[in-house]
């Protein structure tokens, strides 16, 4: 247990939950989802990343041993009276839309997170996607992060605009997907949103400059600095099983890569973006986190090869 | 005019018309517009190209003037009675999808290509959308082409599926959008449409392995061999004004790039992808064919770098 009270490198806040989800090709019942658990499994590849969430009285022994075994703190996971987080979602033929069939938040309402000793000393930071006020109350407590990161959804955007709005002002890195950001900005176009988010974004002190990913889904994604572009395709996949999670995975594998490399140049980014999208193509090719349990270390360096040919002229 | 005379490295078939063409942000009526009008004027940075098509009596002298000057070949642009090929369309906001207002083919209908002694021996063939019977006639005219390219529509696939068949298998290069590889092959899935319609292609003798261009809109390009994929994104324009032949300006560059060059190679093809892709931006940001009248080879230049630089890492 000494390896997980040192200071963790990457420190995740987010959900932790029980996923339901139906595709064409098949249905799981409660398997182990939430933003935090994807980000986690995917930076653990690159990096012991420290896991801040809550769990309720139901969460299964064998879940907490096996996020144990793929290499997660969970010092900070908390176990509270009450049941675990449940989502269950609904996929058509077309997997880039799904439907929401039930959200029951149980004790994750009340996710009030305090960070231990070692976690105030995390390097990186990311913020999943939670209520901002608890994303700003979890960055308060991290002492001289040497890089946040962000994400967020349309339902923060709508019902809590001037938190969200502190919080981006605070985060190097924000990672969101293409309608947020359309929402966030009302332009449908990816450059003039960019801007806008960027600019939004500036304000604090900053370790690199404001970073802004934005997701395509199966297109992938672009990357934004100031006077900066990178886009990157999505690894093309035959089969889609689920892509519950992937954004997540895509966020957790960018900064696991990150924790590792400790290297924030703009040819790094792009490297971690390669990382990130890797483990999200990984993460799509099987129900719920079930592939992101079994790759290696070769298959992941195969895929990001196979991304540089894909796209290098 | 002696250089019209000599044999011409590229020749292609197609429409010109006159374009009727409303969007949100301005309209033009009557304006130079076909599939063979806009190849020929984005193949012209790159060779002289050498247009087959029809017009009717009411073509305007300066608008063959101008595509001469433009460096197109126009010994095989047929002058019949009757009235030019006219279509009209309109945009919505979203410019990914248009409206066709009218079509009226007048000369086009009773179009039938016969080619004079020189362009029997050009050299690179681009077929553009036209009825898939003409396409053959055109092909079979020209003596020992060095790479046939192909172009075709939804419309063709359900009304002229036996000869569209027949003329896939004597191209090279099929360069298609992805509705209709998938309708052509009902596969959602690009990879599995690309491999199906790849199939389709064997049968006649190749210079070169069957290669397919998948074009995704402002997503950007596939293209595909048996065991070969290339990602180009479209680069990223802030402010689309009218993306009608945006398609027909791609394969122009494309096959305008492989006709100056000579090099059929994998890495040469990615090449002449970005020159395509390239000509297609500049294509979008004004009405019709009035911006592709007016670029330089350093603007293309300077484009090719900046779409390298967005995807090689």
């Amino acid at each position: 247990m000494l390896k997980q009270e040192s200071n963790p490198q990457l420190l995740v806040v987010g959900s932790v939950a029980y996923d339901s989800i139906k595709t064409p090709f098949g249905e799981i019942g409660r398997a182990l989802g939430g933003s935090a658990s994807y980000f986690s499994l995917a930076a653990g590849y690159f990096t012991q990343p420290a896991l801040v969430a809550v769990v309720g009285e139901d969460f299964l022994p064998q879940d907490l041993a096996m996020l144990k075994k793929k290499n997660i703190d969970l010092s900070g996971l908390a176990v509270m009276p009450g049941k675990t987080f449940a989502w269950g979602g609904e996929y058509g033929f077309d997997m880039n839309s799904r439907t929401t069939l039930f959200t029951e938040l149980n004790v994750f309402e009340n996710f009030s997170p305090a960070l231990n000793g070692a976690h105030k000393n995390a390097e990186f930071l990311f913020l999943g996607n939670i209520h901002p006020a608890l994303q700003i109350q979890v960055l308060k407590q991290v002492k001289n992060p040497k890089l946040v990161g962000l994400d967020t959804m349309n339902f923060w955007i709508e019902s809590a605009k001037d938190e969200l709005a502190q919080a981006m002002q605070m985060a190097d890195v924000i990672i969101i997907n293409d309608s947020e950001a359309r929402e966030l900005t009302k332009q449908h176009n990816p450059l003039k949103a960019a801007r806008q988010i960027l600019n939004l974004m500036q304000g604090g002190e900053k370790n690199l400059p404001a970073t802004l990913v934005i997701k395509r889904g199966e297109y992938g994604l672009l990357m934004f600095q100031e006077k900066k572009i990178f886009h990157l395709p999505g690894y093309p996949l035959e089969d889609v099983a689920d892509p519950t999670g992937a954004g997540d995975t895509f966020a957790g594998g960018f900064f696991g890569y990150l924790a590792k490399t400790k290297d924030l140049s703009w040819e790094n980014l792009k490297l971690a973006c390669a990382a990130g999208s890797t483990l999200a193509s990984f993460c799509c090719e099987d129900l719920g986190t079930a592939k992101l349990m079994n790759i290696s270390e070769a298959d992941i360096d195969q895929r990001i090869f196979e991304l540089k040919h894909l796209v290098n002229f």
